[in-house]
């Protein structure tokens, strides 16, 4: 079975990390090696840039750190995940460029255009091979994160900003409905945990 | 007269910092309000970077290296470059955009199509007005920086190196040739000196 590259993608709370184990189990059942990586995956690069994102005397502007985004997918990609698949591992990815689209993009403002002309030059055309889009409305995903306080000015309008990321996801996956499997993430985990299992049987269909 | 934005180019030894003076002693005699950086531009993401990069403990592959580059010329362009451009001032910059063409591209083989989709991501159209090219042989450049001891292995490949650097550069300077003035550095001062100030005056007998 050739190594495949699958990216878990969502709002902070639908799940992600959740059904990460779905699809651990399911490829620990079959046997098969996999890396399990989430950026900035471990580079020294990524390390050094996420502190400098994080520092609050770092002032950064947003096409400048959208640059340092992709700089620090560049290593990952080149030192962690394409070393992986080609040497026949499947890679598990808590979120990847399609975050970029969804954060940076509908939720701050970049235009989608420029950042696929980023994607294009780190990724020369390697894409996921299936990319696990867990979808929630805001105010579930809110309640998940924050239990059932009433949310306060600052948090809606947060919740205004996750709506434009919750649209920028589910527009990714309308335009390539073949890489994309949307699932409900409002359902109870062990039916998302059954629908991703499904999804993963059928991607390694075309092997059998 | 208009703020127009001026950028210095060559190899190292080749006389940018000298000929520096003759643009501002022309720009001082006339009363014009300038502004005199370089690269990173004293911005707070350019001098991490720098630091960065600097550091051994943070190998980092060239894909990424030119991101970062592109990451922190952004933020010159955003905080310091186009403020002044826009406030009527001239802006004259020691190397530019063009030295990343010449040394990750020609020196160290980024192909140039690729620099030049950053380029056109960060800069969106803006280019200096006027580009002075330093050039030199590279036995004359290793000279100048390295007084007159015979060249060892090591600096005989830096010298190949160096040769890539200069070709790219006059590859860029003909492909704009209303762009670039290239000057003969291995001309005495005073002959470059007058040479770089008939240049402006050319420059600005549009204005008049
Ligand atoms: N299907 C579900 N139904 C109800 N609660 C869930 C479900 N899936 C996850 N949760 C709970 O929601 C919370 C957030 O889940 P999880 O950490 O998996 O989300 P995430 O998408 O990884 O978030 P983050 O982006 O912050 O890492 C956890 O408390 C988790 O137990
Ligand atoms: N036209 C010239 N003829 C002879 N020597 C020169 C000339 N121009 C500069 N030099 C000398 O060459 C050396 C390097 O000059 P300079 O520092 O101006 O070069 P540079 O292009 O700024 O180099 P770097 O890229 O390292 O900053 C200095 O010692 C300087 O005095
Ligand atoms: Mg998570
Ligand atoms: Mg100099």
């Amino acid at each position: 079975m050739a190594g495949r590259f699958i990216t878990l993608e969502g709002l902070d709370g639908a799940g992600k990390s959740t059904q990460l184990d779905a699809v651990r189990d399911w490829l620990a059942e079959r046997g098969v090696d996999a890396l399990f990586t989430r950026e900035p995956g471990g580079t020294p690069l990524g390390e050094r840039l996420r502190e400098l994102l994080l520092s609050p005397d770092t002032e950064v502007g947003l096409d400048a750190e959208t640059l340092l985004m992709f700089a620090a997918r560049q290593e990952h990609l080149d030192r962690v995940i394409r070393p992986a698949l080609a040497a026949g591992r499947w890679v598990v990815c808590d979120r990847f460029t399609d975050a970029t689209f969804a954060y940076q993009g509908g939720g701050r403002g970049v235009p989608f255009e420029r950042i696929a002309v980023l994607e294009q030059w780190v990724q020369r055309g390697l894409s996921p091979d299936l990319t696990l889009l867990f979808d929630l409305s805001t105010e579930l995903a809110a309640a998940r994160m924050a239990a059932s306080r009433a949310l306060d000015r600052f948090e809606r309008e947060a919740r205004d900003f996750h709506e434009r990321v919750r649209g920028a996801y589910l527009a990714r996956a309308a335009a390539e409905p073949a890489r994309f499997a949307v699932f409900d993430a409002s359902q109870p985990p062990a039916t998302v945990r059954a629908a991703v299992q499904a999804r993963l049987a059928e991607l390694v269909g075309a092997d059998r």
